[in-house]
């Protein structure tokens, strides 16, 4: 039991989570590319499975960001993390944040050359 | 006319208006405080009357930042130039966002000792 929950990273509570180090965490394109991918997926995406113009560690190094942020949440299945978007907890503390984020993320896909 | 209007700043049109510079921009706490005071003020607020803890050439490149985002507007009366939240420009493109970090400030200020 001790071993399993040692694997769980830490999380802030909702309460813990801050502005300030959410718009840290959000200001990185890479970071808010995360974000969108996660809201737009029906279920928790491992690490693995992201669309990332980054390498693995850098990866690994933004997910931790984010997590840290209150942004995601973590957990093992198995060998893979997984990641959840904190959505509600986010919506709760900053109305609107999460949103503007994804929306501008989706009208920048839509104007994408194919 | 043409002296008067060179002094005029440049400002993004609405529509040029970035999410990647606005939260490069309000991520800084010292112009979220600018944008709290705009905000809380019943008119425009020239550049040297804000409550900031950075020095004035600190403070007018903060200003510059917050004005090259798209958050706030400047132009000069007299010699005084003098600054205007962006509030409908901001909530069209990015509902939400502005009063997350206004609420955010308020609720910091109602905290924070007497």
């Amino acid at each position: 039991m001790t071993r399993q929950s040692s694997r769980v990273p830490e999380h802030p509570s909702v309460q813990e989570i801050a502005l300030q180090a959410v718009l840290e965490a959000l200001v990185d394109p890479v970071r808010r590319s995360i974000v969108t991918q996660l809201h737009d997926a029906p279920a928790d995406i491992s690490c693995g499975n992201f669309d990332l113009p980054v390498a693995r560690s850098t990866a690994t190094h933004h997910f931790n960001v984010l997590r840290e942020a209150g942004i995601i949440r973590q957990h093992y299945v198995g060998t893979s993390r997984m990641n959840t978007l904190r959505r509600d907890d986010l919506d709760g503390r900053f109305p609107g944040l999460l949103d503007a984020c994804i929306a501008d993320a989706h009208v920048a896909t839509a104007g994408a050359p194919a």
